[in-house]
């Protein structure tokens, strides 16, 4: 029982537990780890749809809960969260005493998961590195790489980019993403096996999806803070134009995301869009279930990228927040322009899914992930390999 | 005049001043740019040698002062100083509105300042990446240099690293490290202009330097924390040992200081060694001045590598702090063993200076980081090169 | 111009601008005096009606800028917020160097204001202490007494209770309370002269309010976290059950603001209440207008206490949250109870409005205040007075 | 078992542990209380003497520790350092949920206690309220009474005044100070059953205390910033001159303890006072012991006030630091004045030592204050009696 490896895992959003889900069940249940669960930043807030209550309801118990997001939504308030939850984070791991941490992505508030263990001199593990896109989650994600002592990628293109970086080969294993575990769960589900609407509930029209769908969901991009909400104005007029039942998830958190909630706020009290109803959260599974049997994904969120990928769902991909990500033949890259994401919509949503494929992984990372953990040498110290 | 770019630089400590301290006389003499300086950290107290008094007596003022040192000087603290240090210097960045911001080399807590630039969207130019060591300062150099936008590297061999680090080729400039510049203005002077036991009191016996003398500086090492008071032990046995006049330098603020700092006061109060002069600090030319007219530098700093390069001064680098930093042919490499260092003492003190190595810069590095600062293309993202 | 006396006043949230904004006036305006206005928390933030907008337009400048609030909306954040707000304004005081602070009245990050300028030995002065409510604002206000230097109270009795708990009598004058002065400022209206549907939007029904209306604002409080569910419901049943138009206003940052907040949103969604319309927040002086030609104020907020002494209007408080504060004979108590509320607003909403009472000063204070701020002797120590 | 009731009890610097360990140790001991022991700011760390060493020995386990003292010493760091306690204080009662939290004396660092605890609803006693002095102390004092729901007073002059202050006499009990608890276990001890010089160390000349000393321990005043140095060198320079054997005791942390520290080392440097030794720190007993067999304590240091009366201890208290305390009569008062000081060391020291006083307690307080811990009705919510 007492050498039972102690696993620090942080969770600072929603969309950061469904991409760790499967691992957590994994560690939590390996005879040779216990899982220390930390829940952290937006993850705590009903805002933003309050990761804590599904991760709950999931059978996981926290093992510290850290309130860390500063009001304000701009970058500056951003950095300071970063700093507050780095002060928090470095007590929770003084006094969990941790074998080693998990940091997950590329969110903003990832690195002060990293700092905080690796100035401690606790291995630092990071999931999701090696992966390209096109903001500041670009520069945290490799910061984060360059912080960490042991990295589990989430593709062959990831693991190429992490040695290249300097990091020891030996040190970065591709365990695929468990997020493509949780897609594998309901492989064999032929049909939505709820009512969305009933469900969730949700405001806007009462839309009639059982002949086919879209969903939305498409979050503001840092850099761009301003322009948040011209951008997806452009996305709601050719959504709205279309006329096809669309389901729209309110973005997570991030500097701007009023930009884009603002925008998506007036636009449905100014239109009231009849083909359109709107979601702030949905668990887990029932969301990919969403995804599985519909028509199309519109939006930039990486979903769109990787669970779709293993979904074969076809994906309109907009903006350069998933830039140079890699992705299967599924997704279709554009620009903020309604006449074109029209245009697509049309076309697209007329076609059939695409084949599964496995660049994300197999839908076994969850374990893979837990057996590593369990005989993996764990160390603090690197030096870069040229 | 309102067109000068406003150019702020976050000195931290007493050392990242002096190598950063022709820079900063070039920018604030620079006719396009404004130097906005920023002290903050250990640079601001007493016990660490108060840089914030060489800095003003040299004619700069400063922008802001942050207090961020939380006191302990344990992996802990380390780790919540910086999250303060983030908290604030995000503040202060919000507030002076830079054009772009300096973080300074590999220190712990320079990755808050990085953190506080790119979080909002402020170009950050990152001195002295791309170097190799082997602790802590590793992970916050490669952070450091994955947060930046522009990188100001000191040697060739620096250049190439970090353009393998994935950092677009024309972003990254070898200007030499301005800390050669300063070692350049003291180039024509023949013998010591000052007396060190007047001019700088210390503590210990008043030794003969006027017939050649040893300097230390032996600073402790952040993963290795417990044993730093054995370590220095073994240098301190052997200076005594040798019998020649030294000078000795307190280490600056670090975990583990106090292994290392109590080690050396525990060692003089039971030996009171005839031979060894104690000071807490010296002004940075001065120091240089009594590097060059030296024997022998023993001990972990890296002005060993880098400044004693271009003075040709024969240096006893003990341990892995400065583990595969790029060295010119004045370096012998010693573990921390007594006997070795005062074999090597023996021998290395009869021996002549080194010719003069360009490996860190001519000399002139101030003025041309000035320059570069003045034209360059400044943003604040970036996409890996690969 | 350099002898100006420079007055820091920190404004946290928006009821506490419309409380200090006339002297704030006065302030800006006197010739001795030089006003540095800090606008921080909830006063900054879109959620709690952005007082920094109203500030603004009323053509105030911020010094500084301060995000403090952490998400959360629960005693632990709460805590968390002064913490951070306390380093925060620390700074801000540390690089504005007043020579006087002012806090005002009793929320709880109030406190972080006076900490940060009475340890550093800036003379603090406090307005509106002295008087009594019955929740956490209760120990907030009466600990802000005891940190500050210098009280300017509301009333009479405030000034003997201040007395009471050791002041000097002649550090404690009764400037009357600023609010007062904004009614004065709209007392020779005579009817509404603006359409607040047009004017400010909101949500809910479309009223017809021009033949009388009751207006609604009730807070949470905070040592009944959780039944602050179960408290709104009590009031939205009873105004919803008496059918007459109703504004009705969102409650301002506090603990347990969610219950409440969760409560009039639900019960919305669910009731679509016919009579009530809803409002985020108003100009100071468009709500005060609204009051003034209203029949009715019904809920827990001082402005029913305070401003509606001098307005005469007839007020149903409900609870504890203005207890035992000081109060004219317009105001009728009621526990948290639907039949009750129902039966008082029958009956209320028939009568006339009351004398104008002026135990909260004439209309006169904020000048009086500036007046005092140019000449008082200022110091920052002090000694109880038994 | 799971009905004791957990009491928190925050240590946060050396001289408050003397003062609150019997207390702690009959919490610890009662059938029916649980401690929750938090050490906190200067008393983990070493140059402050390091109390958690202390506290461990005396057989106590900390139950979190909280690292808050930001390094500068001064007026601005010890506010940050409030709002840094405050941030973590937070966290670590909403982790051990306390049934209550005690708060002791006046330190300013207790405030972050105080409202941690207020803003949290979690019943918080204040021990020490109610007493006098002349610095800032002052309004931390009253200001944490006013947070606290129940206050633990060490005489009848201090009981008075808190309920003068607005709280409720049944709330306010004269527990005695748990200082004079420890003085009372020495009281059949007839002589110095240790040797200073040689269980303690220390720095300076090997004194012959045999045939009586002098103890001095003097603090630097916190609002007299600047002339703490002016001011030690007064009592240095009459002790020296006096020629008596002297055991000196270094300061505690405190905004200018570096004026006084300076002070004494300078003064040891350039005179090496052949009647002074000096000591960093005392294990409480021993401390207790060497007062109790010496002739006079010089100084400002509460002790004199406070334990000295129950010794009976002939006491020269200079400035004012403990300006209206409540003293017995072996306290003389002089102010920075070395002649003065001079002439009553001269006196003083021939005299024989004073009756035992009880004006702060009979040495039973630390089993009073467990068994009403025990007993007494807990609440966090209160109304001022006036």
């Amino acid at each position: 029982m007492q050498n039972k490896r102690k696993i620090c895992v942080v969770v600072t959003a929603r969309p950061s537990y469904s991409r760790i889900k499967s691992a957590l069940q994994a560690i939590k249940g390996h005879p040779d780890l216990e899982l220390q669960l930390v829940i952290a930043g937006s993850a705590l807030l009903d805002r933003y749809g309050n990761a804590a209550d599904f991760i709950q309801k999931d059978g996981f118990e926290a093992s510290a809960k850290v309130y860390m997001v500063l009001e304000g939504e701009n970058p500056t308030t951003m950095a300071k969260t970063t700093g507050i939850g780095l002060m928090e984070l470095t007590n929770v791991f003084y006094n969990l005493k941790p074998d080693a941490v998990i940091t997950i992505a590329d969110r903003f508030e990832t690195i002060a998961t990293s700092i905080a263990a690796a100035y401690q001199n606790i291995p630092l593990i990071h999931i999701q590195g090696g992966e390209v896109t096109g903001n500041i989650d670009e520069k945290v994600r490799h910061a984060n790489t360059k912080l960490a002592d042991l990295h589990f990628v989430s593709s062959e293109d990831a693991r190429d980019r992490v040695i290249k970086l300097g990091e020891e080969p030996a040190k970065v294993i591709n365990t695929g993403c468990p997020s493509i575990d949780l897609v594998k769960q309901i492989e064999s589900e032929i049909e939505l096996n709820f009512d969305p609407l009933q469900k969730y509930g949700g405001v806007g029209k009462n839309i009639d999806w059982k002949k086919g769908y879209l969903v939305v969901m498409q979050h503001p991009v840092t850099t761009e803070y301003e322009s948040s909400r011209a951008h997806i104005e452009e996305t709601l007029k050719a959504v709205h134009k279309s006329g096809l039942p669309t389901f729209w998830f309110w973005p997570n958190v991030d500097a701007g995301s009023d930009g884009t909630s603002n925008g998506i706020r007036t636009y449905r009290e100014q239109n009231d869009p009849e083909n359109i109803h709107f979601f702030k959260n949905m668990e887990p599974l029932d969301f990919l279930r969403l995804l599985k049997f519909s028509k199309l994904l519109i939006g930039n969120s990486s979903v769109g990228i990787r669970e779709s990928s293993y979904l074969g769902l076809p994906v309109i991909n907009i903006g350069n927040r998933q830039n140079r990500r890699l992705r299967a033949n599924n997704v279709t890259d554009l620009d903020y322009d309604r006449m074109k994401i029209l245009a697509a919509i049309e076309e697209i949503s007329k076609i059939d899914h695409f084949e599964i494929s496995s660049i994300y992984g197999n839908g076994e990372s969850g374990k893979k992930i837990a057996n590593i953990l369990a005989s993996v040498d764990l160390c603090s110290s690197k030096t870069i390999t040229y």
